[in-house]
């Protein structure tokens, strides 16, 4: 038991935590996106906050999201390790048993010859693949013993479980990752696995004959097979009740997984933080997502990056101040530079406002230089719940 | 196995890591070596680089070349702890297997009594040194079944390796550390090391016989008796071909260790770089060496420190940029501040440039005090090799 659960004891106050996914940079010209922006509302904010910077897993080390998440919730990302099918299956929604082998699957177009000539199928249209879904879900509800659950995601990415006894994880992947070759047999990595490898070969190949005469969708591959990890929730580690407000699946399924409560966020940023005005006397702990940013820093847009940041400015952070919590932090996950058009190690902003804040002598800016001059210093994100709980008075004293 | 080894891919891009030895300082007056060098050329590259401090081992603790260097590499120095006599006798070029026991030895002069009068027998040249080892070599070839190595180093310096089955280390030395009293015998620590320690006592008294009449060098002393740690290369952690290019042998020692191919580099700063430049194109990742700060740090010398960083900065940063690395990162190994005359614990400064840093906001300067506002802030010295591969791009994301 870490130290920070034994000390962590319930109570009143509440903690706003607000990630900005991707929201670090690297300067193009002079300034990071966040610098360049022009940001009234955080700038005042970070003069009277702790400012600091957020290191997602190492120095140097480049996270997913799953991880940079996991540590922002307090669990150790290495000791976490959360497969990628485990995140898509909890994201579309579902209620996952123990046993459950979760896959991230793909329709894949693929020629006469066996050889994989779209991995992607053209990304047909979400409504197209949610037909395709439903057709495979009638052809195959069990293998066998094992119950098969086929839901849609968006565009040709979907999600299959397997639920039944003695299924292992420990599989190889059948998307070989490249065009131009055949998919890959799902292999067991032990032999506990055999039989959960031979359910995943035998769904594809199912799979193959339901989809026969399909122009584009007429395969699947299958990604990321793994089973839920045992994680205890933050009730349990931090005697908080959490709720979550995020519009992407991803994320919904990232906070299910240690124990939040999913509100309904809507689509919108509005609606995200509507959801948690809504519910604000009913938990203690509210995490909120707004993906935006990332995105527009995997295409390469810094311009949208720094446009989206100043909306953010201007829309949402008087709402997110008017929510008057006793703690509100605004970070991101990790750093996505448009320069660099993808994740990315830099270490990640950190703004912290509480009433027990120090806050900088002369730094008056919310960005990537002002945080590393920050009283927080840099911070490991797998500390920062115990920063949120301290400011929030919720941990005891370590020792008489 | 590390998460950084889990990561590491092989990659075009080309890392450069420049070791000034003992670069840290301490204010004499008002400002430290670093701070009160005339640095055009550090200076303008750090406006435009990442700026940070290491920690060589922990926070106060003052570490040896090895450790401070074997950080640097990537490896804890606490996990891989090496003798000094392994060190020395890589630095003489010997090709080591994993049973030979290496000391460090020293002629001395003992009186008729058996005490020591002069640990160093008057600092003899290192003509004369050579002369007598090539005796002692020629006189000891072997001690029952083990094999006797003798090589010169310079002035009163050797390094003898004894060869054979069952050596194990774990021996006490035989050199005091003071004068006016008598060697003491080789102590084996372990019952697994008594073989080892008896060869290694009759080394010392064989020898004695065979320099009997030599009016100074008299006597051998032997120190830091140990064997070859096991040791994954660089290439096998870090998926890198790395090559060392240093004159002083401690250095060269250290690269070998860690699977670096070592470089002819001449004796001056000059041909150090050179051999960098002339195999630049063979190697993914250098090490160079510069050795003088250290040296005048040692003697007290805070004028000279200060005078070799100008002359670094004149003669030698121009080329370092000509060679045009992806990856340029200069340091130190550890602190050896001229008012303390030796090895200090205070952090050192880093300077990283890459196009994919961040740089300071107003700080246009290397020195400790800019590099402690640096935007990389405080790093472990053993973490500074994740943050060089992630700058190059040859670590892959962690997680999805």
């Amino acid at each position: 038991m870490k130290l920070v659960e034994q000390l962590a004891v319930q109570t009143d106050s509440k903690i706003l935590l607000v990630v900005l996914d991707g929201l670090g940079g690297v300067p193009l010209r002079d300034k990071t996106e966040l610098e360049a922006a022009w940001n009234p509302n955080l700038n005042a904010l970070a003069a009277r906050s702790g400012l600091g910077l957020l290191t997602p897993i190492e120095p140097g080390i480049t996270p997913g999201s799953g991880p940079a998440h996991l540590a922002l919730f307090g669990y150790d990302p290495i000791e976490y390790q959360v497969g990628r099918g485990v995140l898509e299956a909890l994201g579309v929604g579902l209620e996952l048993g123990p046993g459950d082998i979760c896959c991230r699957a793909n329709f894949a177009t693929v020629a006469a010859n066996g050889v994989i000539e779209d991995r992607r199928a053209g990304r047909i249209a979400t409504d197209e693949s949610a037909k395709l879904c439903e057709r495979l879900q009638a052809a195959i509800p069990r293998i066998g013993d094992v119950e098969v659950i086929v839901r849609p995601g968006r565009e040709h990415r979907f999600v299959v479980v397997f639920r039944g006894d003695d299924l292992v994880d420990g599989l190889s992947e059948s998307d070989p990752l490249h065009e131009g070759v055949p998919a890959l047999p799902v292999r067991p990595l032990s032999t506990d696995a055999e039989k959960s490898a031979r359910v995943a070969n035998e769904f594809v190949s199912r799979a193959a004959q339901v989809l026969n005469g399909e122009g584009r969708a007429n395969f699947v591959l299958l990604r990321g097979l793994a089973r839920l990890p045992n994680m205890p929730t933050m009730a349990e580690r931090f005697r908080l009740n959490p709720a979550c407000s995020a519009v992407y699946p991803m994320y919904r399924g990232l906070a299910r997984l240690v124990g939040m409560r999913v509100l309904d966020a809507g689509q919108t940023w509005d609606s995200t933080v509507a959801a948690v005005r809504e519910h604000r006397d009913e938990h203690d702990f509210f995490f909120m997502h707004f993906k935006e940013f990332d995105k527009a820093g995997e295409d390469g847009n810094f311009e949208l990056k720094q446009e989206l940041i100043e909306r953010f400015d201007e829309e949402i952070v008087p709402q997110l101040l008017d929510l008057k919590f006793d703690v509100l932090c605004i970070t991101g996950d990790h750093s996505t530079p448009a320069v660099m058009r993808g994740h990315s190690w830099h270490p990640v902003p950190l703004l912290l406002s509480s009433r027990y804040c120090r806050s900088q002598l002369r730094v008056e800016e919310f960005g990537e230089r002002a945080c590393a001059r920050g009283v927080l210093g840099h911070v490991s994100s797998k500390t920062l719940m115990n920063l949120l709980l301290a400011h929030a008075g919720k941990l005891v004293k370590f020792g008489a």
